[in-house]
């Protein structure tokens, strides 16, 4: 950025005179070369600043007469830094994403679902862009094909052998994001009214997702080992279509599925025609790998989606759907009527990343520190009598009680006064019968004010 | 990437090893020491070389014990190259889309509807990505805000002023492509069932996506000036909720709305409650900025859409939405629901290259270049008389009549067989009444082949 030092100087002098309405309306610039002498700038550094103030609609050329000041709006460009908190939205499920997303400055976040920047692979990120602006044009500038990036999608379908899933590249779509995925699977499949199973407590946005689909909802208690098999097995009454979950580390409780229960249940949804979507996105903070529904019952019965945003980089979003072709194909449709194509850049960067030789070495170093921090969390945690309702063997999450009487929305509310964005149990639960629960996610609890907060508060709660 | 050589040899030799079985499954490989002396490279390279060898999971490390060759699929890494054209799919709207994007290699796409990618501004696309390699980590691993990316939303905001439409960061919601644009709104507003107006012929997606939508369309025949005012008046009868139309340079004609035609059009959706989605898609391509709906009726009533895809670059993807307040907010619920958060990364992108002073250069030299091929391609075209519709001030296209006889669907069939990629008219036709029409790219027509091929198509089809 410091190339642009004097072009800075010459566009910031300018953009000032104009601010201040020393130069107004029509105002004729001098010339190129008067104001190069006038300066004492180099004609090059004028044409550049001329060019970047009309970029900025600043001035504007007329042929043959020169650069003129253009009409200016009472606002001028000059970045945004105030940040509002959304203090009166209820908790519903969109409350932690959008209190998360919005709120990015001086705000502590132990209930978002993500792990702090500065954890993720940034140095490998600089690298690939780095060695990705010198690739042919087409990478940079031409649209990805419908399907996406050949080789990042057989490295994905290369990756899932580890968890005994053999597909090939013909199988894997590229898309935006896990989220869009899922988008994507509900709208090629389903309409308003069908009725689709998933765990209580589950992510919060398949909540929203459902909604804005119009779906209708079985929500299976969700134990240490999995759905509970029975409750799942008296949904079956209402046809559902799909029974949508995460798979390998649970989002929020941290359970881990069982052989048994992955068993049971993915021979309760083939009797029954229920096709499983798994969203496998935390697979790899996972030590060892749980079982797989796409695993056991293939890709003909499960449908496996994911991305890259926890543990490379939620800045550029790619996600995949694991399917068979003939699902494929008829995706592929829809995500060109409503999407058109992929990220071909982003693509690029992810597939860099991932073939990066440190990229392995990274993700054991964040597993080694989840399970150092899940540790201190859990003692900081039981110091206030907050107790996980089990204890995850990898991953971000701990699924935990609070103390008797203290309501989670009522402490998310009081916390986010002090900057402190929680993750109240019931934005999971479709029963709504989390209130006395709250996730945490450990990689977000390292800052004293997160525990000086949260001890205030419940004492604040306590008094009332 | 040249870097990599030592490591790349090592890495090949062992994956060649594998492949061809010499190293089988459980095998332990040499230790790092052992293996550097054996091939006289550094025990760096070596453990570089292992590490890569393990993130394609060729290779797995047991502690304590080395590295072991893991259980190896039938099918090994190596990108596909082999293209396949979908010669017997229908032309239907998503035609053009499929056979244009999934033909990449050794095709020619005068159907297609964007820029040749050596046209693009590549060298500021690496410029940018070198700049942003050095920024701070939040830029590359972070979430974007919901909303999106400020200095870019300001930016969009101020570039409007020269239409005349004033409005300011918080009236713009980023979003990954104009398409995923029209599709939230429509899923915002709209129902299944529900009216809406476009133009005859429009943007073939446009089609796609009202389908995936189950909406209703009537489709107004487009003129030289823009919709036809007296059709438009009567199918105010069926209560259509809105207009959904391209501005400026209207896709596929070329055609520009002439300022009665958008007061007549603007009033009568004021009068009717009728919501104007604005396409603005092509704006950086006018030589003279047409009349835009946004500027006459305000954004109330208007909802102006656009992408960089165009001028910029479609390999990352950056759309986005104008509108009031209240619409964002909702807009925002959606996104997060359907596809969560935003491209931090390729919103820096755009922002860059937006800023960079060769950008408004790039623009002109495009600008230059198009008249010159627009010309050059009505002339190629009236010799085998095939004649413009009408002659467009600026853009990429143009909007033909056949010889008569000469049907545009069985032609492009016909041409897709030599490997060159048409747009016949009736995918851009809800009425498919344009069967004799053709949308032609000029500055997809240069190559000889193009006319070559085209000439004997008609010769043969006249032939039967």
């Amino acid at each position: 950025m410091s190339k642009f030092t004097k072009i800075d100087q010459v566009f910031n002098l300018i953009k000032q005179q104009i601010d201040q309405k020393k130069l107004t309306e029509g105002t004729r610039l001098s010339s190129v070369r008067l104001m190069a002498k006038q300066l004492g700038f180099s004609v090059s550094t004028i044409v550049e600043a001329y060019a970047r103030l009309q970029a900025e609609n600043l001035i504007e050329s007329r042929t043959g007469s020169g650069y003129f000041v253009v009409k200016q709006n009472a606002q001028t460009f000059m970045p945004e830094l105030d940040q509002v908190f959304i203090y009166d939205r209820e908790v519903d499920p969109l409350w932690i994403s959008r209190q998360s997303l919005e709120n990015q400055i001086g705000v502590l976040k132990p209930g978002c679902g993500w792990l702090p920047s500065d954890w993720l692979p940034e140095q490998s990120i600089r690298k690939s862009l780095k060695q990705i602006a010198k690739l042919e044009h087409l990478v940079l500038t031409d649209y990805a094909t419908p399907q996406g990036h050949k080789a990042l999608r057989q490295l994905i379908a290369k990756r899932k052998e580890s968890f005994e899933i053999y597909v090939n590249s013909t199988n894997v779509l590229l898309v935006d994001s896990a989220t869009q995925a899922i988008d994507l699977i509900f709208r090629q499949s389903l309409s308003a009214g069908d009725v689709i199973i998933i765990d209580d407590p589950c992510y919060f946005n398949f909540q929203a997702l459902i909604k804005a689909h119009k779906l209708q909802t079985i929500a299976i208690p969700f134990t240490e080992n999995g759905p509970d098999i029975d409750k799942f097995e008296q949904a079956l009454h209402y046809k559902p279509k799909f029974y949508l979950t995460n798979s390998a580390i649970h989002n929020p409780t941290g359970a881990t599925l069982s052989l048994h229960t992955a068993f049971k249940i993915a021979q309760l949804c083939e009797q029954n025609e229920i096709t499983i979507i798994e969203d496998d996105i935390f697979a790899d903070f996972e030590e060892h790998a749980a079982p797989r529904y796409a695993a056991l019952s293939g890709i003909e019965n499960v449908i496996q989606i994911g991305s890259f945003s926890k543990t490379i980089s939620s800045s550029f979003r790619i996600g995949y759907i694991i399917t068979n072709q003939s699902n494929i194909d008829q995706l592929i449709d829809l995500k060109i009527a409503t999407n058109f194509t992929n990220n071909q850049l982003n693509s690029e960067i992810v597939f860099h990343v991932l073939m990066d030789p440190t990229y392995l070495k990274h993700l054991d170093w964040m597993k080694k520190r989840l399970n150092f921090l899940r540790n201190d969390t859990i003692k900081k945690l039981e110091s206030l009598s907050i107790i996980p309702w089990t204890i995850p063997k990898s991953g971000l999450f701990l699924w935990c009680k609070l103390p008797d009487h203290i309501d989670a929305s009522a402490l998310s509310k009081q916390c986010i006064k002090e900057g402190i964005i929680l993750a109240p149990g019931n934005a999971f639960s479709q029963s709504k019968t989390a209130h006395q629960f709250m996730r945490f996610n450990v990689a977000q609890c390292q800052d004293k004010k997160v525990w000086d907060v949260l001890t205030q508060a419940i004492e604040q709660l306590k008094a009332k």
